[in-house]
């Protein structure tokens, strides 16, 4: 006899699985990756640590990095038929769609395509992560009818991705506030796109599946697609000239959410504000711009007042990657450069100690048994 | 103050969202769209009734019947980029990553691609119901070096597949044969990949962004890839000339799992599976060779006797589609053919009323405060 349990909307609040990536305290604003707090490593770590420690359990020593960022460096090659799709992509596509279809497109020629081991999808979290942030670069350029950029295999991820994309050595400055912005949004539990990654391998599927529906769930605006949407806000703040506080007072007064504000998990502020909101404001000052900050701030201080809600991860990325040159639709697929740490960290564990994640529905329909009529009946 | 409460692995027996499309009772075998119990679906109607029925929630009359079809049979067509792609795809390439790719890269000439409403997401639902079919013949053609069959659209869903994809009108009886086994394989509630679907549909991405995350669900061996595994064993009975008793008791002492048996919410008999065990001996009959019947036969037999276990939905429709003419590798795509019209039922009903799907995780790593040890110290 089979007994099913109502289970909350959304499932919030519900846990789904077991995992030892990340640890979060959502009433003290506590993030941590495998239980180092995110403010540590934004202090003192950089990206390719940090995937170390998503994906393997632990910090890296000396040799086993070394290693790490040569496989990296290695892997940032595409394949000339990945570079030839990428020219077909029609101009008005969606950067994520392009991202999502090319993604997808990888597993023709990934190596072991065939293969869905343990080792195997380490490797593949690898080759993703590492191809990733060169389709994102490449993408941009094709788009905009530049020259693409080689690799430089001496850069770290952060300062090759910069490179590529701008077609210029970053600054120190620049490659560190990216560097940062990587780590900070590496992983998050089993947010929605990490979610339905694991959903989709639980099947037994294989890890380009996964990340493939992760760019899919990453893209809408109620998760990574929230980014774009704040600068957006920005932007209309800044073209029309309008007050920052009055802006956002519009929108409310037409019931649009104000993106960027409030998280599912955190009942104080998202850490990871914290660190964005400092970058958008020192990467301001050096840069001589230092308005898109001030539009936030303003901004953040109107809703944390008046709607007790608290920025997140979202909201000072945006005027974060305007600063650093990366165009507006390119916020969320930048979101997914980083986040594929964390996607393919998740696959790894899920397929450790694997189950088929098949929830039921509360079922709200026609009473059973409803009937089969003939047309001349209907 | 937030609590989590702790939800079952794999999210077994616990719901996770409303919906009013699939009944199903797991202790009596009952299996209802909208109420409607399968087996007078599968004895009365059409794939198109039964699309119908998933996406309005009601059958339709004559008129809105006849609308559907026309508006399937107008969306028969493809965008000559997506057959250029289509031949670009490597030879050995898997067709679900291909379909995948494609049905990913099908957003780039959508017409609606940025309208997510509920309007524009039924006439998605009707479009990519068509192109699913549509890609998936194609696809064989062109990896066979076989000439590209214009569609028919004078015929229903079922039969243009079949003549798209053979290259000749399929007699009535494949052809109703057919249509059924898309009847039955339309929806299965909160089945994984409908599930990946919801979860990718609820951060408010777009229709192909779910379909497209759902396809890589069913690929997988535990889902939809199961119906291939099915026929794998079948031919290697055939092959090696083994008994089937024989051959499937020497995988239960390598301790292998015997495909196509046993489901998580049925716990008796799969009611698909009765249809698709009287079609697989009448496809065999009416085609002369009922070896493929046979063996499956006496595998359930034994399985069931043995382990008490039942055949769901995947055991017979492995020789069902074998005898109708589809390649063994193609069997899960053609599942795909079928259970888009219900991953794009439950995307819009999702959408109805929704709430980001974000549960939780069980915490099982390093204990917080974990700390970040400089590199010399770790």
């Amino acid at each position: 006899m089979s007994t099913t349990v109502q289970g909350p909307k959304g499932l919030e609040g519900i846990t789904a699985a077991n995992s030892g990536i990340c640890y979060i305290d959502g009433d003290q604003g506590v993030l941590a990756y495998r239980g180092i707090d995110i403010h540590e490593l934004a202090d003192h770590s950089t990206f390719e640590e940090v995937c170390y420690l998503l994906w393997f359990g632990r910090l890296p020593n000396r040799s086993e990095l070394q290693e790490l960022k040569l496989n990296l460096a290695r892997e940032r090659k595409l394949d000339a038929s990945i570079i030839s799709l990428l020219r077909q992509a029609p101009k008005h596509a969606l950067p994520m769609d392009v991202l999502r279809t090319i993604i997808s497109a990888l597993a023709f020629y990934d190596p072991e395509e065939k293969v869905n081991d343990h080792e195997a999808n380490v490797r593949k979290a690898i080759r993703l992560t590492a191809q990733m942030a060169y389709v994102v670069a490449v993408y941009d350029r094709i788009r905009k009818g530049k020259a693409l950029i080689e690799p430089d295999r001496s850069l770290s991820h952060a300062g090759n991705f910069l490179y590529m994309l701008n077609g210029e050595i970053p600054s120190k400055t620049a490659e560190r506030a990216f560097d940062i912005a990587l780590i900070l949004h590496a992983d998050h539990e089993l947010n929605a796109s990490t979610f339905a990654a694991r959903v989709v391998a639980a099947t037994l599927s294989d890890m380009h599946s996964a990340v493939t529906a992760a760019i899919g769930a990453l893209k809408g605006p109620l998760h990574g697609g929230a980014n774009e949407a704040v600068f957006r806000i920005l932007e209309a703040v800044e073209t029309s000239g309008a007050d920052p506080v009055d802006y956002v007072k519009g929108m409310l007064a037409q019931k649009k959410k104000i993106p960027g504000f409030g998280h599912r998990v955190y009942h104080t502020e998202d850490p990871r504000a914290t660190h964005l909101r400092r970058m958008s404001e020192d990467l301001g000052n050096s840069s001589g711009n230092v308005r898109w900050f001030e539009i936030s701030r303003k901004i953040e201080e109107f809703i944390v007042a008046d709607r007790k809600l608290n920025a997140n991860v979202d909201f000072y990325s945006a005027s974060t990657y305007h600063t650093l040159g990366i165009d507006i639709d390119l916020f969320t697929p930048v979101f997914a450069v980083s986040r594929v740490a964390g996607w393919t960290a998740h696959v790894i564990e899920q397929l450790n100690d694997n189950r088929l994640i098949r929830p039921r529905a509360d079922y709200h329909g026609p009473v059973y048994p409803n009937h089969y009529l003939p047309m001349d009946k209907r």
